[in-house]
């Protein structure tokens, strides 16, 4: 959920202050027309971590636009009036009518993700409620509202910094009181509860849009660009569809994403390449046969830009289990009898039961590249499946199977590299297609379309794990190790006592043999991690 | 939930036998159409309670249709292979492809009924996994499926009356069990579980259908025309629209609704009434002052054909209250402000707060009555309005306000002479107009969406009273009785000594002064209720 906020964004002031005045005057014009034409309400969420900027954005609104069509509606504990009223009456109060846009600052989200984290409510309750939010508020767009949510982050080394910064501004230092200090104890357990509440809450018609909060003017532009692009398209449209979607409506300003920061430097010589394939591939061998896996199963979903190495990564995998546990599922064009049956239904059938691995080479995330970017499917479509994705991956988890999905990324430079070399090798010609040469025109589509996925179904549960690939020995022992060490974690198996041994004379053949510095492995893991962004939010927060 | 299956519905076996050749005919050749176009395939859900008819039915189809392109798929207990899998995974298997019908005999409602009913999983994970459901259903409908859930229900004498009659005949003693027998005790169980599932999953895209089972001829031409009717309308619509909807698609085989079997003979002598209304007025004044109603609330909504005598009844109620603790809001066309709003926002900002009544005169259901027949709205908004409208109500229930539902029926013969009569008195004139002239054109399709809203927002914590209102005496008195028998029930206040002196020494006169057999109030309630179906499915189940 909160991947893409967490790589640093930035926009200068210079190109900030540049890009103001026309913001500014579309706006205003986009407000106009909202007031004049009459035809929806705008409702704003504004929420996010302490420190994040949330009374400043509404500030700046209230600047760049006009303040007479404007409303702010801010909701702290309710009154004994509103108490005495069912809990949603002060929010239908302050509805904005159409015409107007409604900033709330707080929300119907705000009770339950303070109830959980006091713990005065139990996850079941937190559902129940995202679910009655989720009516709600098809029920705004199905009434024509336009309903934008956005939530700043700031990860918690970040909220510290802002904090500091703010108490050491003289003109900002009112704004910190010891209560901020407080809260920033709870900051990880609030990413934790409104990570999850998000997710449930992350619909086709009302999306979230998770927004660094760390800097001011990456966050204004990043504000005023995309409710300016949201109303746009509710403006321009003469008629809103009678299934009300909200489009992705983010907008990319300083051009910095979750596979932008990759650092595709990253790689591994021969020698040590070997010393941590057969350390991994052994442990694996390991876990696969301890007795906890017996009463669990694991579904591996490998996907990657053509040419990333999926299958070399895949039979690296494969190479440390027994071939009657597991199963390698590739995915093409469906079939008949596929393409009789719901999009999900073909990967349904191939579930793995308990004791046994499935990897799909390619997989249910077809939907939301391939046939989003080359417009297999509708836009409506692709839209709801995130939802189904997450929902079908919730079951699976909750059914005790482990879901472990990578993402292969090569730069566009290595692509092509790879592309002329298969098209020179005669064994590896049958590899290359015309349609690899066809997909690689809309690289910018598909890396969009990657982001977006990650966005929206990279969860506690099933997380996404981003492997820098162009290195094919660098990736494949990343993809070994994090299948390794989530199965270490999620059957509680730490490593048998030869396995420690065996790890520790791998350490010493590299001291001894190699001249550029080696990654060690084995116990000392954190050490030797790669400085690689790694993409398991909830694990992280 | 259950109320239209409750009125004892029969259709002739001569009938029957003249019908079915036709039907048979008509879904054979919708059964090759969905064969050769392959466009969609149909989900059919057979569930209700045991001797309703479900194995009967499914034979009947098989026999009906073409059973090389049906499929029936029967779920009990769960396999150990099907144990390793996530629950999802045998429904998942078992799905019709596109142009085939999938005949489910149990399905992913019956784990959790049974459950529910076993007090293994408690009202929450009902819910949670009724929104589960939920999405399930709307992928299935997203990804082209014909969902039909039928429901057979019985009364518990009815199931009683199926299984002696099945037990008698030596041909069908054999579908008897002790098992049956005792299933026959949790009748009421699951009623109560089944009634609040069925509510929480009656999905616009995938609607129940409550069929009374009792009747093997009403049942078995019910489904027939509805499946015929359901497949019609999808095979002969072009394109599926991108809001799946589900139409509502009940067959009105004999004739037979709530609104044709009320009882207007009903009626009440002058002084019989006057007695009446000084009890329960006198009741309702205390109940409004006692002490547990200063943390409650209540909503009394009024709905009624025009002239059906709703103010009158209103004001019978007013008078019984202080004028500071009530506000009577009559609903006509909506204000520019209104309009400007979701059209539940008009009733949100009425809502009292405890210790106060609201009563309005018109509601919420103007959406799925005039807004529906006039054609104020699309279908698909007055089919969203239905789960709107309970969502609301739910809310409301959740936060103490007792919610209290009238209909007010009269026939058509009446209304005509009412109209005439308030054409013909001067100070009635301003009454009439056009509108009522032309509203009465258009009666049978307001009955029809009386009863669908009936069917579908009749619920446990907000059910509705249907008022036989021919005569206005007797229906002021029943809309009083239910209104305080309602309150006394929430409020857990039974009536004082004084009442209960007032009321025996109302029963004495009436018993001195009257020739006409007098209903007598009081403590002997039950004895006097009158014969007119009473429709609070829950709290008779």
């Amino acid at each position: 959920m909160f991947e893409s906020a967490e790589i640093a964004h930035k926009v200068k002031k210079s190109v900030y202050k540049k890009a103001v005045p026309a913001l500014r005057a579309a706006l205003l014009e986009a407000q106009v027309d909202l007031y004049e034409g009459k035809k929806m309400p705008v409702v704003l969420l504004i929420s996010g971590q302490d420190g994040a900027g949330k009374s400043e954005t509404i500030n700046l609104l209230y600047e760049w636009m006009d303040p007479r069509f404007l409303s702010t509606l801010a909701f702290s504990l309710p009154s004994e009036e509103e108490r005495e009223r069912p809990p949603m009456w002060r929010y239908w109060h302050a509805l904005p009518p159409k015409g107007r846009i409604g900033i709330f600052a707080g929300s119907w989200y705000s009770d339950t993700i303070r109830e959980r984290i006091l713990g005065n409510i139990s996850l079941q309750e937190v559902d129940a409620h995202a679910d009655q939010i989720n009516r709600f508020e098809a029920m705004l767009v199905n009434e024509g509202a336009l309903v934008l949510k956005f939530w700043f982050h700031l990860t918690r080394d970040a909220q510290k910094k802002r904090l500091k910064d703010l108490e050491s501004d003289p003109h900002t230092a009112w704004r910190v009181t010891k209560w901020n200090w407080e809260r920033l104890k709870t900051h990880d357990k609030l990413q934790e509860v409104a990570g999850h509440f998000l997710r449930m809450t992350n619909t086709p018609w009302a999306p979230w849009v998770v927004v660094d909060g760390s800097d001011d003017c990456y966050r204004s532009l990043t504000v005023g660009q995309t409710l300016l692009r949201a109303m746009r398209a509710r403006l321009d449209r003469p008629h809103a569809p009678s299934a009300a979607v909200t489009p992705l409506v983010r907008a990319d300003i300083d051009g910095r994403n979750v596979l932008s920061v990759l650092n595709q430097q990253l790689s591994l010589t021969q020698d040590h390449y070997e010393n941590e394939l057969a350390l991994w591939q052994g442990r694996l061998a390991e876990l696969s046969r301890s007795p906890a896996f017996k009463h669990r199963a694991v579904v591996c979903a490998f996907e990657g830009s053509d040419a990333a190495g999926k299958g070399g990564a895949i039979r690296r995998v494969c190479a440390a289990l027994d071939a009657r546990l597991y199963q390698v599922v590739p995915i093409a064009a469906p079939t008949d009898e596929e393409r009789a049956q719901p999009h999900l239904w073909r990967f349904w059938r191939h579930l793995p039961r308990h004791g046994h691995i499935t990897l799909f080479d390619r997989t249910w995330y077809g939907r939301v590249l391939v046939e989003r970017v080359e417009g297999f499917c509708q836009e409506h479509d692709w839209l709801r499946a995130y939802t189904e994705i997450n929902d079908f991956e919730h079951e699976l988890a909750e059914a005790g199977t482990i879901v472990v999905k990578f993402w292969l990324q090569i730069s566009q430079d290595e692509q092509l590299r790879r592309f002329k070399e298969r098209e020179e090798i005669a064994f590896k010609r049958f590899k290359i297609t015309q349609e690899d040469w066809r997909n690689r025109e809309k690289w910018d589509a598909y890396q969009q379309a990657v982001c977006d996925m990650v966005d929206r179904t990279s969860t506690g549960t099933a997380p996404w794990t981003l492997v820098e690939a162009n290195d094919k020995k660098y990736a494949r022992i990343k993809i070994l190790r994090t299948l390794c060490e989530r199965l270490e974690a999620e059957l509680q198996t730490p490593p048998s006592k030869q396995a420690v041994v065996r790890a520790k004379k791998i350490a010493k053949s590299e001291k001894s043999g190699k001249t550029d510095k080696p990654r060690k492995a084995g116990k000392d893991k954190n050490k030797n991690k790669p400085a690689a962004v790694e993409l398991e939010p909830d694990e992280k927060t």
